[in-house]
């Protein structure tokens, strides 16, 4: 008899991140997709990878770190944290050969709250003091939605995925506050109750909506002009889903001002070497 | 329509502790257990309030904060974090009424890792700059264990569920580090699948085991001496079943030596105003 749930020795319960998880060759892999971000290739990253998990991205210098962990821990639906690197670390457990610097599609950096630059890479921004944090994606359950029979709207209007800022204040974590953001995704009136329980069994990448249909009823005023990614039309005969987002940080960075800050651009993912399902309960 | 997961008002997905929470009445609810326990009755809880969840708890000061929370985001199965207090507070949004300080059957208090005292409440060692970690306790699972037929050998026989330094080394956060602690039940054969299958689902409160059968295989020498608790009788035609304990945050401190901590005496958990089934995955 073996440990049940072993993930990588030493790592109790984390999901697995060991060198014997398959790769799929070819340009869906993960290292496929960043070779192409590394070289300058800008785009949302749904659809990507099939079957990889992708995360969200802030890195804050170490005296922030306590509170962004803090406001993470105290909101776990929006931000599941799957990893947070050592200071100055430039790459992380979850994909070991990224460069957390180059290997996403855009960055944002952000200074006292104040967007101001969003660069293709930010190596030439990076600090010693940077503490990184990777936070758990819904693109990382569409595969899952897509075999269930859930159509992806966004990914069919070659779009990225809408998102927008609530009217749920997030519970503060020291000096970090703001308001919840969430991803909508259009589903089929009789498909709503398949979204929710294909999406509930994977509470690290948010799990189960937190509401469908009255955007108002959320704090939003207007459905065709989310406040990042793009607008999504909503067939008839669907209902507007919305999922906590892994952009909420960024919201929080907003309304609190650390003197700096970098994230990925909203929609434009790290894709890990960790395969969904690894977040998936049974 | 509306939120499908509110937990708490501004609480995205915290699991709920709203005033709506029903409490069962009379000895077996948390304020009657803790009422007691403020008034010095010092026991292990396991068995008491039924369907309510329990916590480990460790307060640390506030400069050793960032590595405790650290240490359990990279080691959530041993340490599942419920809630994180502001420095200097004395109660927990899991047990509003609570006083931290002495609602728990015992405490230990520690100085560079040393165990200094072991008094039934710690009100006149607290400091202003403490922050506290409540993490998730197996106790939460006997209940469905119990209802699922899996008899509780450490309840029959009146005694501290055992616990175990294993070989395993968590993933070290920032100062903190330390081998993971389990907890260990003895459970019949023919039910072990039934034992997995019901813990797997609250991964909150420590989720599936994490080794059944031969002790050494995690470096147990000897299950007739526990590192923590009581020794447990293993009837015939039952196997040990080791599961990650929250005792874990303390094999730390003793290992990595903060200049001081308080801590829960292992077994003497908080009982908490969370129903058991907050945790429950659907």
């Amino acid at each position: 008899m073996s440990w049940s749930d072993p993930g990588t020795p030493g790592w109790p319960g984390k999901p697995g991140t060991d060198a014997s998880t398959p790769r799929s060759p070819g340009p869906g892999s993960p290292d496929a997709a960043r070779t192409l971000f590394r070289g300058g290739t800008s785009t949302p990253t749904a659809g990507w990878a099939p079957g990889w998990t992708q995360a969200n991205l802030i890195s804050v210098p170490a005296d922030w770190a306590y509170d962004v962990l803090l406001f993470c821990q105290r909101n776990p639906k929006p931000c599941p944290v799957l990893d947070v690197t050592d200071a100055g670390d430039t790459s992380s457990v979850l994909a070991p050969g990224a460069d957390l610097r180059t290997d996403l599609p855009a960055y944002r950096v952000w200074e006292h709250g104040e967007l101001v630059d969003e660069p293709a890479e930010v190596t030439g921004r990076w600090r010693g003091d940077l503490v990184t944090f990777l936070i758990g994606c819904s693109f990382t359950f569409e595969w899952a939605l897509g075999d269930a029979g859930v159509p992806l709207r966004h990914v069919e209007q070659e779009r990225n995925v809408a998102m927008y800022v609530t009217d749920r204040e997030c519970r503060p974590g020291g000096r970090l506050r703001g308001s919840m953001v969430v991803s909508m995704r259009p589903v089929p009136e009789h498909l709503l109750e398949t979204a929710t329980e294909v999406t509930r069994r994977m509470p690290a990448v948010h799990g189960a909506p937190v509401h469908s249909g009255d955007p108002s009823a959320i704090g939003i005023t207007d459905l065709d002009r989310p406040d990042f990614g793009d607008r999504i039309e909503v067939p008839p005969g669907d209902v507007p889903v919305f999922w906590a987002c892994g952009v909420t940080p960024q919201a929080a960075v907003m309304t609190s001002r650390p003197p700096f800050a970098i994230t990925h651009a909203p929609g434009r993912m790290l894709i890990t070497d960790v395969r969904d399902d690894q977040y998936l309960l049974a």
